[in-house]
């Protein structure tokens, strides 16, 4: 079988230092992170610091093995793991949009992070409204249930 | 140097068999795609058919080698790579969020790919404005050129 092998380009440093401390999605965290980018990818950095928000693409470090049906955190009936964030995924890759807050060479101040201290990071790309954001017509599944909390 | 292992969980269809055909974003192909998962993962989407959007992650599987600075499409001027979407990155992974049309067993079709036709899917999750909205004072640095065409 065809397989992909990735290395961290950088670390996620974050307050949360065990799994039940991380918030359950970026939006509804306002807590400070540092995304550190490794010497030799710093200049895959120019110009980000115009950018106001982007997406940290991460590897779920601390989940081994997945499951393909799971009762996501707040919610107790099952559901497939690909209608879900949850992080036990066949490849456990994450996606956290936050702000930016600043750049200090390589390293990136951020508002909003919700993974574990040490996460690897395997990319970042810019949020753009007109490539990410949608708003017609959503349906969000048996998600309506938990963001009406 | 740590290493992560990904193997596909299926293949996007797409219309587009060649580079300089492919759109430059989702948002802006109404494209008919069909994202086949394997049957082995095919559980793992109970559920999704209550989604209107999802995020596909994939592979850029025709970027071979990566740049650090890049002149993107429709640009002139040079840009860290990570304060763009082009495909040649350090870890070749690519975002795309589309709407969900139908499901037919371990079949999806979708409106708005931007793929080339064969594209390993290493992932899916849903779409949910909650986490994955942002409209509050967001900056989209070179981008701002772009998106005004």
């Amino acid at each position: 079988m065809t397989e992909f092998i990735m290395y961290p380009i950088g670390v996620i440093h974050s307050p949360f230092t065990e799994k039940d401390q991380t918030p359950i999605q970026a939006a509804r965290s306002q807590s400070i992170g540092l995304v550190e980018v490794y010497p030799e990818f710093a200049d895959g950095l120019k110009d980000i610091e115009d950018l106001s928000h982007i997406h940290l693409i991460y590897i779920f470090h601390q989940s081994s093995g997945y499951s393909l049906q799971v009762k996501p955190f707040l919610d107790d009936r099952e559901h497939g793991i690909f209608a879900t964030r949850y992080p036990y995924r066949p490849n456990p890759i994450g996606i956290s949009t936050v702000r930016l807050l600043s750049r200090q060479e390589n390293g990136l101040t951020v508002e909003g992070v919700d993974v574990l201290d040490g996460t690897p990071l395997l990319d970042i790309k810019p949020y753009v409204p007109d490539f990410d954001l949608r708003t017609e017509r959503v349906r969000v599944g048996w998600y309506a249930t938990l963001t009406k909390r």
